[in-house]
């Protein structure tokens, strides 16, 4: 199936061959050549083909990543590091063959520090896994991209979620790392200081680089106090301006909203039916504020009021913690709601980001562009950061319809770029935004590629990610 | 007088001369190579000594900023970005000589976008400048760093100041620029969407690269609402540990303070003589909130509970706006109220960052070293990030005098990395901080001296910052 933005690279067999032999030796069971190993280890849920890399290494220490690394380095060959395979846009796929390496056994917490509000991680530890550990210490880690992803993966893609529009994205929490570079050494960038200007942002650098500068050996994080009082509830609206205008009024007042997600009608829709629900089926916004009782008090009736002046329906609030587990169910279940439309076809989540003073004409312009298509394809957003999701339905089996899929999706990006925005919000490069990004960038890209080659100037690192292999 | 981290880069006499020649051709009277003019360029506030650029050109549009930087590509002679000469690490010193390109007439705003919160402005606007065009608009830039520097110097500086621990940094505020690169082409990175994930961070690489890696034509940045109500007040307690430990539990709770600053017992007693005022000459905390009458009230009682259990004398707080005029201005007037000490003195201000849990610590010991080496430096510090800074005093015509200045900032930065922190919060490294930058980032360096090679091959921008001239 031919997509456009999805290439074969040149595959160094020779390379591979010497490669596979050695790492067979070095690290026996904990490197797998299996077809199901290698499959699982491309596996992306999305419309783009995988590329199953030749063989998958289970990292269990630095030293394991360092001798991986100086292994291929040696030989010339892909290294294509691995979290939880849950990203969207072909980013563990081995575009030039080559090996996964897998940090599932990296998921150790190294040090927590209480009262500087950080924390050291290994990268193959996941967001969940991380929240659980430090569910006693009354700190939490808010970064929530929906998957349960790990926190190396979340660091690459530069991942955000529902409450950046509170806490930030990757980038604003992400204190310092570890990296491997493409000598085979270790290297640290940051301190646990909360700011610096001691020369290059390397941290920053390597933060969204999705495994094309280095890979990530380790993780420091900024954290959150846990709310003494999380609240919040859901709005109707008549229309997707209505409820953007109420999201852009409340921006402007400063109201420190933790989440303000926008769901479309045919979301809302799928939502009652998968989740039992019955809310409007009209564009609706689900609004949560954390802090103490009266701020929460305060700031959901400063809401309550903006979502009047719209001619939003009742805001519903709640503070009650199973209500509101409820309600955030149905938003975190969106996707599955969405696929549940209709079972026999497989969904594509893809996104934009857009000036929140623009998001209302995208995502209306975007329900045109779905009704015009004949796309069955719900709207999910953070609003608050104007960025937001198309699950788009598609039959994999019919190249007709994942055609179809791609089209729609480049048509969304330029729309996102004619509007000042970005071709991804969130989700990153891959290979399925890589026309995108060389429209967004212009001359820029030859900035990345020149620094890519600077530091990995025999392309080991995810070759074949951000721009083409042949690129 | 031999400060060991400012040397004389080697000069190409043949190519300055030849640019010499362009350029007063192409900008006749808006080129100047007078001594009183190319004095001013190097200006440095500090300890460090001036190191003239051999003309500058007072550029008025991004065309001029390319042809100075081809010409001078061309050439293989230096170009140095000068906004106010703020900078407190000899940045803008020509350290290889070469041309000072002047942003002072490149100050006009571009454009607002009031409801996006964002403000696209030429690089030579200063921070009050700006505050003062948008006053109309209800929105303002928080980004302080008490000099009213320009934009672009506090882009590529990563500037911050006293209210970053709510607002953030350069690193945070920066949405996208325009920037001349090696070329002379002018490129786009970043865009007006709030968050990205969108290929390599370059907005982030920019922002504090000191002028090193291209020369910044335009800075897009977030504004933020004018607060409602601002309010706040000052507290004493009897030690610097008891002050901390406020601090460090106002962050924990969440309490989004606006400014939290530290004053050292010196300090105070420096304020008290130059703005006529009898606070106890005791640490102290400056602090102020940002929010509603509610929040505002809320938050203040909030503080004031955490500073009576750690000991602190009653906290005074205020909205009056006069008041609180004077309080910001006593603090604002830190650095001459420092200098009044002993009029016969310079100042100089250092920074470093540590980790909040170590701050009390290491303001502690560097207290006693001041007291040891007999120096006269208050401590002021941006105590909730654990940045602080010290104004040491020192006789500039005494090499005795500077010699122990550059030791104690030394000694000062190898105290702050060995609690996990930053050689600078906030100043940067520019010439003064060049071998501590090194000791921070030990092999990293390395890496951004690759991306240094690899964006500006033939060392045009701002030659002999960051790392020596010779390294």
């Amino acid at each position: 199936m031919a997509i456009k933005d999805v290439r074969q690279g040149k595959r160094n067999e020779q390379g591979i061959s010497a490669v596979l032999d050695i790492l067979k030796q070095a690290f026996g069971e904990r490197f797998q050549t299996g077809q199901s190993f290698r499959e699982q280890h491309a596996h992306t849920t999305t419309y783009l083909p995988a590329q199953l890399p030749d063989g998958v290494v289970f990292a269990e220490t630095s030293e394991d990543v360092k001798l991986v690394v100086k292994t291929c380095a040696a030989h010339k060959v892909p290294v294509i590091a691995f979290g939880t395979g849950s990203s969207l846009e072909g980013q563990v796929n081995a575009a030039h063959g080559g090996i996964s390496l897998d940090f599932s056994r990296m998921n150790k917490v190294l040090s927590v520090s209480p009262e500087d509000l950080d924390v050291t991680v290994e990268p193959g530890l996941t967001r969940e896994e991380l929240n659980v550990h430090l569910r006693d210490t009354g700190l939490f880690f808010p970064i929530d991209p929906g998957a349960n992803a790990s926190i190396g993966g979340m660091t690459a893609t530069r991942a955000s979620g529902t409450n950046a529009v509170r806490y930030g994205t990757m980038k604003d929490n992400v204190l310092a790392l570890t990296v491997v570079t493409a000598d085979g050494e270790e290297i640290h960038v940051g301190t646990r200081a909360r700011k610096s200007s001691a020369g290059y942002d390397l941290t920053r650098l390597y933060v969204g680089s999705e495994g094309t500068l280095g890979i990530i050996t380790s993780v420091t994080l900024r954290l959150q106090g846990i709310p003494e009082k999380i609240g919040g509830g859901v709005c109707a609206f008549e229309t997707v301006e209505a409820a953007c205008s109420a999201v852009i009024m409340t921006i402007q007042m400063g109201i420190p909203v933790a989440r303000i997600e926008l769901l479309d009608a045919m979301q809302i829709r799928a939502c009652n039916a998968y989740s039992d629900l019955s809310y409007p089926e009209k564009p609706t916004l689900f609004v949560e504020f954390h802090g103490t009782d009266e701020t929460v008090a305060l700031q959901s009736a400063q809401f309550a009021e903006i979502a009047a002046e719209f001619g939003g329906d009742e805001f519903v609030f709640t503070a009650n913690a199973e209500e509101r587990a409820k309600l955030w169910k149905a938003r975190h279940n969106a996707y599955w709601a969405g696929r549940a439309l209709d079972p026999s076809l497989s969904g594509f989540s893809t996104d934009v980001c857009v000036p929140i003073s623009r998001l209302a004409e995208c995502v209306a312009a975007t329900q045109a562009d779905i009704a015009e298509a004949g796309l069955l394809a719900p709207i999910v957003g953070h609003a608050g950061d104007g960025n937001f999701h198309v699950l788009v339905m598609f039959d994999d089996k019919d190249p007709a319809s994942v055609a179809k899929v791609e089209a729609f999706t480049h048509r969304l990006g330029k729309r996102a770029l004619a509007m000042d925005g970005t071709c991804t919000g969130e989700h990153g490069v891959g290979q399925g935004k890589v026309s995108l990004l060389a429209e967004e960038t212009g001359p820029a890209l030859r900035l990345m590629q020149t620094i890519k080659k600077s530091l990995d100037p025999d392309n080991i690192f995810n070759p074949g990610k951000i721009w083409h292999p042949a690129d």
